[in-house]
C-alpha cells in the first residue's frame, strides 16, 4: 500500500521508512529484563546512528546509572523556536510469547498494520519524529531548531531520567516538548490527548510458613498465603467498584458538569467495546461512564500474581509465599508518593497476624494536563486538520507518561502529546501492532506541526 | 551410623541397603510431568529388577494407559495368609529448584536423613519392603505369601490402578493390604495410622477480555480477572475458616466427645509447631484444635495461583486470564464427586457475568479409616512394640491415599497405613528427608510384622 500525504518526499520514502523501522523491532530491546541488556544496548546505537544519517549536528549515547539516553541535536538559528522530541526506545517484555501470531521481534505485515512488541509502543511513534527531520533536512524547510532525547527506560519507570534532565538543564532549554506515546479515536477522529493519569507500581510479598508444607498434613490448620492473598486484595475495592484504601480519593480533582457533558460528546459505541473485548459487560467505579473510568477517574489492578504450583498436573502444596504486582491509575492532584504510603499502611493493616507482608514500590509517576490554549497545541490542531482533514478532538487517555509532569517540573515545559496509535494496538499485549497508516500519516503530520509552530510562534 | 535392630541381618546389610534407595533417588521419576515420562519408565524397571534379586517367583511390569504398575509375587503355600503390598515408584515434582540446598535427585546425608525429593514419599518408604522381603528369604523366615503392586501414578491421582486392580482381582488376592506412606507422631511416639482424609482437586480459569490489555487504556473499565479471582476464592470461606460452599459439611461424620478427648491426649505441642514453621498464629475453623483441624474436619487450599504478567520488573496489563488450582482434603462420609460438583456449582454462582468461568476437576480420592480391631493392625501394633519399645498410638492423619478406599470397594481388602515418616520429612517440598533410624526401623518392623501376622492368623 501507499498512504497518500501532502508531502512527495515522505510518499517517495515510504518504504525506506518501513524498512528501517523494522530494523530497529527487530532488535528486542526489553528494559525490563537484565537478559536483554544487549540488545538494548543496540537499539541506543541504531537511533543514534539514525539521527546522524538524518542531519543532526551532534548526536551521543549519553551513560546512566540504567539503560543509555540518546541525544542528537540540530541547531539552525538560536534565535527560532526549539522543539525537545522525547521518545523511548525500549519496549515491554514480549510473554507470553505463545500468544504472539508472529514472533514478537520479526515483525510482520498482516491487514496493513506491522505486527512487533515496540511496533506502536514507542519505536513506531518515536521513529516518526526521525524520519519527519530527515523530511524536513532533505526538503530545506525545517523551521526550527530541533533537539532528541530518547531514552531505554521507559518501561521500568524512567528511573535515570529525572537524573540526566536536571543535570542537562542548560542542553535541554526549549519552548516545548513534543511526545508520541499516545494514541488518537480512530483514523476517522483523529483526536490530542491533553490528560495523563499517574501511576503507583508495587510489588507484594505475603509469608506464610517458613516452607511450603504438604497440603495433606498441614491443611486447614495453617493459613494458606495465596487464601490470604486473594482477601487482602479482595479488600481494596467494594462491590461499587470504590477503592477502600482510606484518603485514597482525598484530593482527586472532580470534573465539573460541563466538563463531564464535554466527555460525553466523543464518539464511543459501548456496544462496539464490549464486542471488540468478547466481554458480556463492562465493570468499574459506579456513577461514571466507560470513557470517565478510564480517563478522569482512579484505578486498582492486579497485573500479576502468583504462588505455589503453577506448573502442569496437580501438587497438593500448602506455600510458603505469594505475589502480587499490583498498579494504580492516578488523576490530578493525586501523588504517587503519598498513594504508594496510602496503600501499603492499608495493605498491612487488613493482614492477619498468621502472615508476614511485604511491600516493595516499583516506580511511580504523576498524573499530568496539557492546556489546548497552547501555541503547541494551536500549532498540532493546524497540523492535524491539514493532514486528517479534520479538527482534533481533545481527549483524556488513561495511560501514564510520569515524564510530562516531570519536564514541567524541571524543564518548566509543557508537553504536546501527539501520538497516532489506536486502541486496537494491543500495545503491552501480545500481537502489537501499528497501522502503516499511522505510521506515515504520523510523519506527514510532524513535519506539517513544525511549520505551524514557527509560524504561530513568530506571530506572538 | 549403625541403626541397632533386633535383626543381625539388617544390621549388617545397613550400608547396601542405603546404596540401593539412593540409587532409586536419583532417577527423577515425576509423574506429573511428561518430560520426565522416561525416567518414571527407568524407576520401573529399577524395582522390577530389585524384587527379582530379592527373590520373588516372578516380577513383572504392567504397561496402563499412563505410567507402568511393577507387579511381584512370592507364593510359598496357598493356605498361609498372604499380604499384598502397595507402594509407588513415582514422586511430585521438586521446584522451586533453587531452594533445594543440595539437588533433589542427587541424595545426601545431612544430619542422619537422606535429602532427595521422593527420600520419604514413596521411594523411600516402598523400599524399605523390598529390603524385609529380601531379609526374610535370606533368613529363611519368611512366614506368609506376598504379592508387590508398586504404581508410578500416585503423585497424579492413580487414574489407572482402579481399572487395573478391577482387571486383576484373582491375581491380587490376598488377606490384608500393606501401605507404607503415612508417618509416626515422633521416633519416641511411634504410632499407625487409622483415619485418612479424601481429596477433590481442581483447575480454575477466569477469563476476562479476550486478549491482555493495556491497564491504563483499559483499567477501571474492565473487570480483572485476577482481582475477580482473588473475590471468588475469599468468598468460598468465611472469616471463622469456615467453608461456605452450600452442602458441604452435610455428611461429615462428627466426632464423639469421648473420642475428640481420645484425639486431644496425642503428644502436641502448640508452641513447638508455630515455631518450627516460623508463624505467629495458626489459623483453622472455629471450635476446633489444630489436631482436628487436620485430622477430622475437610479444609479448603489453593494450592497455586497465576495470572498476568510475573517476570522480572514490572508490567502494567489487565490480563485476559486468571488461573488457580484449587484442592479440598474430604472426611468421612464426604465424597469426592459429589464435593467436586458442590464446589464447581457454587464457584460458577459467584463469578460475576463480567468474566467467563471453567472449571477443570483433576482427580479425587475418597476418605478412609482403619479398624483398629483387625488382626492386621494387632500385629502391626506387637511389631512395633517389639521394634520400638512402646506400644503405637493410633492417630488420624490429614493427608490422602485415595487407592484405601478403591482397595476396599474393588478387593474387598482394609488396608493397614504403617508408615515411618516424620512431619519434618517435608515431603512434597524442598528438602524432602527421611531419616536413616526411620529406613531401617521400618525395615525391621516389616519383617516382624508378617511373623506375628502369620501367628495371629493361625490363631484365628
Amino acid at each position: 500500500m501507499s498512504v497518500k500525504t501532502k508531502i512527495p518526499y515522505i510518499e517517495q520514502n515510504q518504504q525506506r521508512f518501513l524498512d528501517e523501522l523494522f530494523e530497529l523491532l527487530r532488535i528486542p530491546s526489553v528494559s525490563a529484563d537484565k537478559k536483554f541488556r544487549d540488545d538494548v544496548k543496540k537499539a541506543a546505537e541504531f537511533i543514534k546512528a539514525k539521527l546522524v544519517e538524518a542531519g543532526v549536528d551532534k548526536a551521543e549515547i549519553c551513560r546512566t546509572a540504567g539503560h543509555p539516553i540518546v541525544y542528537g541535536e540540530k541547531i539552525i538559528d538560536p534565535a527560532l523556536p526549539t522543539v525537545l522530541v522525547y521518545g523511548h526506545y525500549d519496549v515491554q517484555p514480549a510473554d507470553p510469547y505463545e500468544l504472539w501470531e508472529t514472533p514478537p521481534f520479526e515483525p510482520t505485515i498482516r491487514n496493513e498494520k506491522i505486527y512487533a512488541r515496540g511496533s506502536a509502543d514507542d519505536k513506531g511513534q518515536m521513529y516518526m519524529h526521525i524520519k519527519a527531520f530527515e523530511t524536513m533536512m532533505q526538503t530545506n524547510s525545517l523551521t526550527c531548531n530541533v533537539k532528541f532525547m530518547i531514552e531505554g527506560e521507559e518501561e521500568v519507570g524512567s528511573n535515570n531520567l529525572g537524573i540526566f534532565t536536571e543535570a542537562n538543564k542548560e542542553k535541554l532549554k526549549a519552548d516545548m516538548i513534543m511526545i508520541s506515546d499516545t494514541g488518537i479515536i480512530s483514523n476517522e477522529h483523529p483526536s490530542i490527548t491533553v490528560g495523563l493519569r499517574g501511576l503507583t507500581y508495587v510489588e507484594v510479598e505475603v509469608t506464610g510458613p517458613n516452607r511450603d508444607l504438604h497440603s495433606g498434613m498441614y491443611g486447614g490448620a495453617v493459613e494458606n498465603p495465596i487464601n490470604v492473598l486473594c482477601e487482602m486484595i479482595h479488600k481494596m475495592k467494594d462491590e461499587n467498584g470504590h477503592i477502600t484504601i482510606p484518603g485514597f480519593y482525598d484530593k482527586v480533582v472532580e470534573l465539573s458538569n460541563a466538563d463531564r457533558e464535554a466527555m460525553a460528546k466523543q464518539p464511543f459505541s459501548l456496544e462496539k467495546y464490549k464486542k471488540d473485548l468478547d466481554i458480556a459487560d463492562v465493570f468499574g467505579e459506579k456513577g461514571f461512564s466507560t470513557i470517565e473510568r478510564t480517563g478522569i477517574r482512579p484505578t486498582f489492578d492486579v497485573n500479576g500474581i502468583w504462588g505455589g504450583y503453577i506448573g502442569e498436573g496437580a501438587k497438593t502444596v500448602l506455600p510458603s509465599k505469594a505475589y502480587a504486582k499490583i498498579s494504580m491509575r492516578l488523576v490530578p492532584n493525586q501523588n504517587s508518593d503519598e498513594i504508594t504510603k496510602m496503600f501499603t499502611d492499608y495493605f498491612l493493616s487488613v493482614a492477619p497476624k498468621t502472615v508476614k507482608v511485604k511491600v516493595t514500590p516499583h516506580h511511580g509517576g504523576e498524573p499530568a494536563m496539557v492546556s489546548t490554549k497552547s501555541t503547541a497545541y494551536q500549532a498540532a490542531a493546524l497540523a492535524v486538520e491539514e493532514a486528517w482533514g479534520k479538527a482534533p478532538i481533545p481527549t483524556r487517555e488513561g495511560g501514564s507518561i510520569p515524564i510530562v509532569a516531570l519536564f514541567q517540573k524541571v524543564l518548566g515545559l509543557d508537553s504536546l502529546l501527539m501520538g497516532f496509535g489506536l486502541d486496537e494496538d494491543a500495545i503491552h499485549s501480545p500481537n502489537e501492532s501499528y497501522g502503516i497508516f499511522n505510521y506515515i500519516k504520523g510523519i506527514e503530520t510532524i513535519t506539517l506541526f513544525y511549520k505551524h509552530f514557527a509560524t504561530l510562534s513568530k506571530a506572538k
